[in-house]
Formats: C-alpha cells, sequence, structure tokens
C-alpha cells in the first residue's frame, strides 16, 4: 500500500469497540498506522478487499507492512502480535514468562468474556428487532458479573497483571466505554449505555476498584486521543443517520 | 497436590464443552493430568478452593505442579501455555512465528466467535425461562455465520493453520459437537443440539469442508477417547436430574 505507514488498520466508520483498542495499542508504542474505516452500512467489512485478509469478515484486521504484508485478526491476538514484536521495553506489557501467560488469560477473558455479554446487552437493548426484557435483563447482568470479576481482583492489586499498566488492562476500556457512563456524557443521542439507569447500580459506590482503574485508563493520553477520535467518529456516524 | 501427575485440571462435573477441550490437549500431548470434576449444582466453581485459583469462577482451570503451582484459566491461554511449553516436536502447534500468531488468532476467534454464540444458542433452547423464538433464532444464525466463515477457510486447505491439525481445530470440537449431530447420536434425552431441525440446515451438503475436518477431528484418539468420556459424564448427569 502507498501511505508509506508500517501498518494498515482495517476498522469501524463508527463507534464499535474492537478496532478502537487496537488503535490504543498502537498509538501507546508509537507505530504509525494508516486507518481504513470500513462502512457496515455498505458492507465494506465483507466485500472483497477486507475479506482477502480477513475470512471472518469483521473489523478489526491488521497489515504489517514491515513483515512481508502479514495480515492478523482478531484485535486481542493483533494487540499480543504487536507488543510481542513491538514493545522490546515491554512499555504496556508483562516481560516475566508466567506474567506473559496472565496477561493472554485476560486478554482471553476480555474477548470471551466482557466483550461477547457486553455486546449481546448492547444489541437487545438497540438492534434487536424486538424489545425483550428477559434478553436485556440477562446481560445486564452479565455486565455486573464480569465487573465483580474484574472488582475481586483490582479490589488487591493496582493493574491486572504484572505491577503496571498493560494490554490486559486496556482491552476492557472500549466495551467499558460502553457500559459505564462515559457515552452518555458525550451526549450523543444514538448511543446507549448498558448500565444506564439499572436499578441501584452505582459503579463508584459498588465497584470502587474498576471506578478507579477505569479513571486511571481514561487517563492515559493515548487511550484519551483514541477515544476523542472514537467520540468524533460516533457524532458523525449519528448525523449520517440522522440521530 | 498429593495425586501425583504433573496437573490439576478443575472442570465440570457434565458435559460443558471448555474443559473438555484442555484435556484432549492434555491426551494429545501425553501429559498426565488429575481432573477436579466440579458440580455446578452445588456451586462448587464459585467455592474458594476454585476461587482462589481463578476468580472469574468458571472453568477450566488448571494447576502445573511442575512450574511451582502456577495457575492459568481460561481454556485457550491454557492451551497456549500448554502447547509453547510442553509440545517442543510441535506435535499439535504450529513452529512457524507467522503461523503461531494465525494458531492465536483462530483460538481467539474459537474463544470470541464461535463459543459465546453456539453457547447463548444453546443458552435460550436450553436454560432460559421464557421461550424466546427471536432469540434462538438469531444466535442459530450466528451458529451458521461460524461455520460458514470455517467453509470458506477449510474448502481451500484442509486444517486452519500450518498444513497440519493443530491445537486451533481442536479447540473447535467440544462446541461442533453440540451444535451438529453427534450429541443427538448419542441418546441423552435432555441435551440440545443447536442446529438439529434447523430448516433446511444440512453439513455435509453445504458445509462439506467443515464435515470433513470436523470428522477427521473426531476421529483422533485422543479427541475420540475424551468425548467418550464427555458422553459418558453426560449420561451420568442427565441420569442425576432424572432426564
Amino acid at each position: 500500500m502507498s501511505h508509506g505507514k508500517q501498518f494498515t488498520l482495517f476498522t469501524h466508520l463508527g463507534g464499535g469497540p474492537n478496532g478502537w483498542k487496537v488503535a490504543m495499542v498502537l498509538v501507546e508504542l508509537g507505530l504509525e498506522y494508516e486507518p481504513k474505516y470500513l462502512d457496515f452500512s455498505k458492507d465494506e467489512h465483507k466485500a472483497s478487499e477486507h475479506l482477502q485478509y480477513n475470512p471472518n469478515g469483521r473489523i478489526p484486521t491488521l497489515i504489517d507492512h514491515a513483515n512481508d504484508e502479514f495480515a492478523i485478526w482478531e484485535s486481542n491476538a493483533i494487540i499480543t502480535y504487536l507488543v510481542d514484536n513491538y514493545d522490546p521495553k515491554r512499555k504496556i506489557s508483562a516481560a516475566d514468562p508466567r506474567e506473559n501467560w496472565q496477561q493472554l488469560q485476560w486478554l482471553i477473558f476480555q474477548a470471551s468474556g466482557q466483550g461477547p455479554y457486553f455486546g449481546q446487552a448492547y444489541w437487545f437493548m438497540k438492534y434487536h428487532h424486538e424489545i425483550i426484557p428477559s434478553a436485556i435483563d440477562r446481560y445486564r447482568r452479565e455486565t455486573i458479573r464480569v465487573l465483580t470479576v474484574l472488582e475481586s481482583v483490582l479490589s488487591k492489586q493496582e493493574w491486572l497483571v504484572g505491577g503496571k499498566c498493560s494490554v490486559a488492562d486496556i482491552s476492557f476500556v472500549p466495551w467499558n466505554v460502553v457500559a459505564l457512563d462515559i457515552m452518555r456524557q458525550w451526549n450523543v443521542v444514538d448511543f446507549k449505555v448498558i448500565m444506564a439507569d439499572y436499578p441501584d447500580f452505582d459503579l463508584e459506590r459498588d465497584y470502587p476498584a474498576v471506578h478507579r482503574w477505569h479513571n486511571a485508563l481514561l487517563a492515559r493520553q493515548p487511550v484519551a486521543e483514541i477515544l476523542a477520535m472514537r467520540r468524533s467518529m460516533v457524532t458523525q456516524a449519528a448525523a449520517r443517520v440522522g440521530a
């Protein structure tokens, strides 16, 4: 590709969480990338230009032009690839072998626990063609379950792995932003906040360690920079559909 | 622990898929393990004996007694740990670095794509307190989507990664068994087969590469051995609840 940057990142023209996660890690590591924002309303993620690299037809997909055009998908596989190859000083990744396995364990928990359940809550709150209270309730309860697991760990230690902020922590940010209240602060009418108005839910009171950890992550400059881009993209997408 | 085997595997007293996946890999690698079958009806997975190793309170959890009691959870993190440490001849894992990333990519797709969607289909078919046809339909369609992605790849190559059977392939077996027809062949009344009786669904006709691949996996001796144990466990569990 002719943009001259090391990476191309296929990602979502909108707020979809998983591409922003990879963008955060690229910025954390000071790596240059060209984003290709795919318009899902035009099925660009299912077009051959993308499918040739990613048969799953979902974002994100990364191409490393400095590694013989190596293409990889699944956001947390991409993130692991990035830190193992481009974080030699272990700025945001675990150095110790055992901690490295724990980092992978948390990344897979994010991918299989947080992402799918938060994602299903969002689906039934926003996209499903009928309102099903028991399905919405199921996934909001699962959201609470994930927060409870995180609280049980983060009440005893500052970060998930290795005594410092790592990709294990960063990977949780994009969905936590959707679950907790920041989306509401963005004032984008069209977006849902999973836990907004949930009876007796108070993050700061009941999940103080998660609250502290989430805010510490939001205060990181690369995370804040990418979330500002996401906010701008979400606002534009809402304007396009007239929300 | 006093059982003298290298590993302890906390897993499910019943058919739950993720523990069997790890058991398959342990047998493939000839590693000795002691299973601890947790009775979910007694909340043994939420008891402190388990939670001390795994704050997520789900199975599987592995303890490696030969590595200073190292504990790790999330089945595909466990599997990656096992092959990276105990598969020096790369019998069931990729040796080439790029293929190793692709192996992780497929493992994360299994964990975040196949597992959660097949799992939600199963939930709404068997456990949800009300019948919601549109939710069941959603997750059966997602099951088909995952099969379609696999077909698009396996119609061009025999295995997912590196030209041989690897943990990437094996990881899909336990949920595919639930989705496709083998559970029905087991004749366990209480169990659901996700795609059974789905209108116009014919694996062999419409997903011939997945059909070939799935049967090749079932024919592997370690896979067959563990599935026979699972069948026995499922049958016993059904008998316990009087199904």
